[in-house]
């Protein structure tokens, strides 16, 4: 296999080591073999292919792990509204007409906003997701996806069966996948019944599949499943014998110290969505509280309708500004805290345990800032860069499993014109549906 | 005076009216004449030279009403501390030593980063100002500016007495000039005596000039006001006279009911800055209340070394997310309400009081945002973009007074790279000063 280095102003490993001023790593591969400054790393390896990132910072690429990215294609058709005339007017009106095309060439959008953004492996759960899978797999990114599941009939697969069925038939196909896992996404709680929940578990567990659902995300949440069940959602999912290692539940708002205690000790993990919660009200997730006890917490975007990007350079930071507000001290969550969220806490939450940092064995799953934008003036330290000053766009390169995904701000894998085209299209019959409502 | 004419794909006027699809504007010297859609605005002014954004959305010139914008030469220095070690050990060490290049090219980076950020017209408070005065003329953006006035010997100045002189020379300097003005600055209530207040509202009131003040930022600051005059900060400045329409009063995070409607009784305007009052564990500011007071509120960045940047769209977006979010209500402070913030209601505060609209008699200052930015995909509706999607960076043109200060992303009135340059050689005599303590 051939190796390679690439060297940059800045190295930024993980948070368990300074940054590298003037660093080197070596890829052999689809793996990072070495790491270090350059005069060692150059030394080392006298005779290998260099690749200089001038005046950038190189570092483990971002995860999102919770998203419904099809979405993007609904964003911005209406605000500031209460969550049920949100849903019941607008995005459910046009889901009810949706199409295998909108999923398709929405989640292209997406795909070209995250490679921008600088993440290389997300989660997600919607509706005809093998259209998903489809983009994903063009895009060269990582993903663990799964069909969401209701209780009623839905556009994606008809009656539930055919929706467990079609999950099983992902499960099956994708087992030796490298780059795509498959989840068995129950909507939620509300949406599925304990029988539904029940079957699902039996199908992750069957092929050792993550579970992933929304879980106590908002007031109106816990106040159906408590009159439902007498239970709140957590000692509900629990009492199925839900509350264990492979489940991703994202948002988890309304969670008790007592259940977060509990979510640590079964190692459940958590998607932190906090921008999607403050935008649709849902609430501010008792973030501190999850990383006291040591829930693995991940970080996600959510769809970009209610978001409304898929922004985790944002995400970061709003989760590590919002509990400093709110607690009144700038000491709670910190910079190091939110980016392992949103790299190495991410992949482990999402079952891919080989990326998210840039040690020897890990994939070559890397982001590349470019510190010309200005916001990253001055570079004294690289992780408040990263954390606290990026967005999004400010990413040159993207590399996944040692292959370049974007290579000096051009994306290789996917036609960026074309897509913004068929978005175009798409607007218009949305816009026709939707005409008298918009403004 | 020559006309001309602009079109685009958009233009969002002001939150009295929708956007309006395929449209342009009449500019006649510095001022619009004329707005509307294209065909009838094309059919009335038959022979003017046309300029096309094409697939852009031109809206009024943000206005970042509260910031010290020579501390970005400090931007990333200490993350996450206490409020206390980050200013004993870090800011104030570093200012010290300040040095009037400092503040120059500090500020000019800072410029150019509002200038991408679509911000024409912002207010400063700080050391050396008339360096950000001489650095502000050059770029040609708009400013009120002001010395940081103490009751210490300043580094920028020395004895208080001298400050004051400054400040004096400054308001009869710039009595007439057309894109600065000069605003009374003292620091705060406890940085600042009675007595020192009482003489700058005097020479505020002699030249009708705005008194700009940090007022009720955090918890330490009501402990220590109130334990030194037994009053509440905004007690104390009433008590001396200074609660009326001149103040212009940043982050207010910790006033009263009874405080907000004696503001807006007094039409006394506060400079809204949530995300620095996040960082730094300030608290949440009662937004929500200011709004349904009638207070003249405008949105700031404060400094961007404790933000860490000068973005206005994402200081729109964390204004109203965070409300939603604290008051679990989607409906919360609209979008429309924090555009009003960063354009019309931020240039009424700083006493420009024809710019922030695009209207007929208003001045030409026109930021144009770049649609095929990913996030920006699809337009369904442009303030939802400007307000929920819309970055730093992804501003293509700024117009100030009819005139380009920003041509398809080339800034025109400053030398970036020149700039770049100046800042990483700052940044090495800095990173020098304090090499032990960062990392």
């Amino acid at each position: 296999m051939k190796e390679k280095i690439f060297t940059a102003d800045w190295i930024y490993c993980s948070t368990d080591f300074p940054p590298i001023k003037k660093g080197a790593l070596v890829i052999q591969g689809s793996k990072i073999i070495d790491v270090g400054p350059q005069k060692e790393i150059l030394k080392k390896y006298p005779h290998l292919q260099i690749t200089n990132f001038n005046n950038k910072l190189i570092f483990p690429s971002l995860v999102n792990a919770h998203s419904h990215v099809p979405m993007s294609i609904l964003r911005g058709i209406a605000e500031d509204l209460p969550l049920m005339t949100w849903l019941r007017e607008y995005i459910f009106p046009v889901e009810s007409h949706l199409r295998r095309e909108w999923v398709y060439w929405g989640t292209k959008l997406s795909l070209l906003e995250m490679i921008r953004a600088g993440i290389s492996l997300f989660c997600d759960m919607y509706l005809f997701e093998p259209e998903v899978i489809r983009a994903v797999e063009e895009s060269g990114l990582k993903a663990l996806l799964g069909e969401g599941l209701f209780d009623f009939p839905s556009p994606g697969y008809g009656p539930l069966e055919k929706g467990l069925e079609l999950t099983e038939e992902l499960l099956q196909g994708f087992q030796r996948h490298k780059k795509i896992k498959i989840a068995v996404s129950p909507h939620t709680l509300y949406t599925c019944s304990p029988e539904t929940i029940k079957k699902c578990l039996k199908l992750a567990d069957k092929y050792g599949a993550t579970l992933h659902i929304h879980l106590a995300e908002n007031r109106e949440e816990m106040e159906e499943v408590q009159k439902k069940y007498q239970k709140s959602p957590v000692e509900l999912i629990d009492s199925l014998g839900g509350l264990k290692e492979n489940l991703l539940a994202a948002h988890c708002v309304k969670l008790t110290p007592k259940e977060i205690e509990l979510f640590a000790k079964r190692g459940a993990r958590i998607a932190h969505c906090p921008e999607s919660n403050l935008k649709l009200g849902s609430g501010i997730a008792p973030l501190p509280e999850f990383l006291k006890f040591g829930v693995n917490v991940a970080l996600g975007t959510d769809g970009p309708a209610s978001n409304n990007d898929l922004d985790l350079f944002s995400e970061m930071r709003t989760a590590t500004l919002i509990q400093k507000g709110l607690k009144e001290d700038p000491t709670v969550v910190t910079a190091k805290e939110v980016f392992a969220m949103a790299t190495e806490w991410g992949a482990k939450a999402l079952g891919f345990n080989d990326t998210g940092k840039i040690l020897p064995g890990y994939r070559a799953d890397l982001a590349v800032l470019d510190l010309q934008h200005l916001p990253l003036q001055p570079d004294y330290n690289p992780l408040a860069l990263i954390v606290y000053s990026a967005k999004a766009g400010y990413v040159s390169d993207l590399i996944v499993d040692g292959e370049f995904i974007m290579k000096n701000y051009k994306i290789l894998t996917l036609d960026e014109t074309l897509v913004l085209e068929k978005v175009q299209e798409i607007k218009e019959e949305i816009f026709h549906l939707l005409r008298k409502k918009i403004y």
